[in-house]
């Protein structure tokens, strides 16, 4: 467990005499080595102090690296209920014989279930006592994963910035992915606003981070290895469209659209062992803000780029996202439909046989995404927009 | 992809402009070649036409070939979800030792797993603008299908005739599922009807094929091993009844049933990678004509073969459809139950070890099958049938 | 087929004609070799009795060993899908390297899932005309199952007592689950009260066995290799707390919770090959006594083990279920909550990596844990109590 400042030796028992307290909730949220060294046993019940508070502010410390929990060794199995949660249909994930063809192994997993796999471990450290998901930036996807590899993940505090209002404080992140054999194969910047324990605690030297605006397309590509362009076929693939079809100020409606069910979220949601609570527990969440669950937001990217296949149906890797914004939540009945706008393209240095597309991946639900809906006039965004996202994909040329 | 007509050099950036058009829809319906070519980059805003539109009756050839996208790797993790979307008990199918045992290198792939795959391959070429489907037969699995098989399609065309009212037209196709070997392991015939792009197309000459009214017992059998038949253990199979046991009028009420989610029919499409849009968008359905999300037929048919299982516990294999009719939709909520009558039996010519009988299976919603319920006085089918199947099974002898 | 009493020649065509008998409802109850021998094909139609009828109370003989059907390959899809379903993060079932790093040859299936699939075999031969499930004890896992490996089952009659309304008895089956080498997996003792056939039948001579209490820990472990417990690494584990870190008498809440949908239960129970009917058809169940569908209280125990992860990081291996009580029934909608309770401690014989804690898992829902809600002051459960569990788990020292 990744949890901040503390260590095993540090957290002996963690046993509480509920006779000799009452006090367990504000304790529970007490660091463990504030708890004092209770002789166990000694009163009839026992309230213990195990489970995981999650980290508030104050423990959080600049450069700390946190190690998060449970290892994930993702299989067919996860690859095939990926299929079956979004309906994704690109060629290279989908088949081992076409990856094999252009000089894969054979499939790679598909590059968003690798990355909810990663932010799904660093959500007991970093987002358990979050308000707010401000944003991230600076992923990049940089060696394949494949069945059978385990992933881990840790992160690196890179920023801390106490808010005026001295109850919170906003988190930077760097989050690594690593296979078994400890490459990289994944890492983004995040950044979160955590509660403080307590508002006494004294703030941080502020630090922020100023992730780039976007990632040089230089860096990417590292995931993909150099294609053997013949065994690329375009109709298998689902589409002639190559790179060089694309212009920028491109408008692309994906068309197609699907309506999202409780249980589906739900099963995608724990498939990544992400065990943020407003995803699963309609008992609380009905007294909460939409008296409803709201859907992991990853459920939605992975929507918005499975229905982006009609009409980038080569885009076979997502290389980078370079920031995104979760708009506005999204709930089980909602329907997504998604539209993609080219920003920007790009060559690859010393890379012919792929080139890369800036693009912004809009997901908008319960109406179609004809007029390319995104914001009102005054700047907004439209009613209805779940999700603004700004990645780079790859083509072959 | 298969578009009808058109290669990667007729469709060369598929960019429109929008300020030069605001007839992207009508557009959008049109065959790339016709599009002009655009200088790129001139318009401010530019729509894209690069989604796929599917083919409409004038894009069909007759003898032409199409080739579908996304060749698909099944593996052990499909044949878990089929099992658990579905419930199925057949001992070779789920029990590698059980397949061993009687001469499999390992448990095959359900067949309808095999058959939903392939089946969804073609739908973004073949039914996308189908306004109905009006039958398929002859359906025969050639070769068993593996977890890592790679399954992909293609579809020849074969019949063509257009309606009267010149707005719609029969398209017949034979639809062909191979391994990355490239041997066949499925096929079957099926006929849509599909609206015309245009009405003053010209109308092609009419060809209607035949299809057999069933399948040749002499054909089928080449799916399953040469049978150790000491292998085959009854008790683990789950009862003592074999080919020999049947006789043609015998009914069976299967008795178990199964009530329908819509996360499950839409896990179980996606998972076939299907694209029929009135399975998955509850937003555009609400004001169609039922109301609500149309549950894909081949889901009923799964559910009737699993059930199928109590009663006709050594069918372990589906050798041939020998046609079939959806008589009514399906929508979630819906409970399943599933009676079978058999209507032949059939040796097969040099094999001892197997026997085929041709099974009349049928589903019914919110109703038992103690009355083996089919059709009214009038030959109409009655209220509640959903599926009436024609097939042949094959159990040991 | 385990059918009591019967065998392939005792049940040689099973097929009655309709014209001849309109019993057929009440004939589907009577053993095979009562149905007389009629010639086949004489009336128009023919009714088969082909369905399993299940098990009734004079069909189960003392001593008798029941072979159930459908062996059954467990994989890495089914391993993906329980942990989908339930979200469960113990690190030695969810990770390949964690595994290999402290002596198991890969991960090893999530214990529940080993114990779910078995019992799922059982359903059809033992429970089926069962009224009640009144308990299970003496369950021990005595191997690890891995992903591959084909569980098949068998269950020996060890305890017959008829009823004083001789319309009902209690039959007590040891079960047996096994991999494809025939080695031993798992057993458990259950009682199920069954439905008599004909009332008129003999009692038979009452045999009751006494389950013990609690599995002898010196019995646990053998399903975990020894640990080489520099592998075991705290912070992928999720937890400092080790064995010696537990207290008797503590009382963990286990914090988070799980709102339950019917597509995820009865997928779970699918998964299972579990053929219990109230978990499945809403149609007769609309008409029964709760009115909805029940879901299969392994479901509740399996997210309540899942619950516990967070409290009990390093409790990786279920090795013991002394016994268990679903003190009431679960529906979808629900949330589940869990809490702990440590009631022992115990040391194993030869054993200086790992040691036993006997916990008391107790499941509730829609309130939460922190109050500990077990029983009323009269001693009945409290409100919202479903599940009872007594079990022993494993931890390193």
């Amino acid at each position: 467990m990744g949890r901040v400042a503390s260590s095993g030796s540090e957290m002996p028992g963690g046993v509480n005499s509920r006779e000799c307290s009452q006090k367990r909730r504000s304790k529970l949220f007490k660091p463990p080595h504030q708890e004092g060294n209770l002789s166990k046993g000694k009163c009839r019940a026992m309230t213990s102090t195990k489970t995981n508070p999650g980290n508030f502010f104050e423990d959080f410390k600049f450069g700390q690296v946190i190690t998060h929990a449970t290892p994930r060794t993702v299989t067919v199995g996860d690859a095939a209920l990926y299929t079956s949660l979004y309906g994704t249909r690109f060629a290279v994930q989908s088949s081992d014989a076409f990856a094999k063809a252009i000089g894969y192994p054979r499939s790679p997993l598909d590059d968003l279930l690798t990355f909810h796999v990663v932010f799904g471990k660093t959500t007991p450290d970093i987002s358990l006592n979050a308000i707010a998901n401000l944003g991230y930036a600076s992923c990049r996807f940089m060696k394949p994963a494949y069945p059978g590899d385990t992933l881990s993940a840790t992160s690196e505090v890179i920023g801390l910035k106490e808010n005026s209002n001295r109850e919170t404080g906003t988190v930077y992140v760097r989050s690594t992915g690593r296979n078994q054999d400890g490459e990289v194969v994944l890492e983004y910047v995040r950044w979160v606003m955590v509660r403080k324990r307590d508002t006494a605690s004294p703030a941080p030297t502020p630090t922020v981070p100023k992730p780039a605006e976007r990632v040089d397309p230089a860096a990417l590509g590292a995931a993909v290895p150099r294609l053997e362009r013949t065994g690329y076929n375009l109709a298998l693939a689902g589409s002639p469209h190559l790179w060089g079809d694309y212009a920028a100020g491109e408008k692309i409606d994906h068309v197609d659209a699907m309506t999202l069910e409780e249980a589906e979220h739900q099963i995608a949601t724990r498939l990544y062992q992400n065990t943020a609570k407003v995803h699963f527990n309609q008992h609380t969440e009905a007294k909460g803000r939409f008296g409803k669950r709201i859907v992991y937001g990853g459920v939605v990217i992975s929507l918005a780029r499975a229905l982006s296949y009609n009409g980038l149906n080569n885009a076979f890797h997502l290389a980078a996202i370079n920031g995104g914004r979760h708009v506005s939540p999204c709930f089980a009945g909602d329907t997504i439909y998604a539209w993609s706008e080219i920003l920007e393209k790009a060559e690859l240095p010393g890379r012919a046989d792929i080139g890369a597309l800036r693009v912004r991946l809009v997901a908008v639900k319960n109406q179609d995404c004809a007029a390319f809906p995104l914001k009102k006039d005054d700047g907004n965004y439209a009613d209805g927009v779940l999700l603004d996202l700004d990645a780079w994909v790859l083509l072959p040329r």
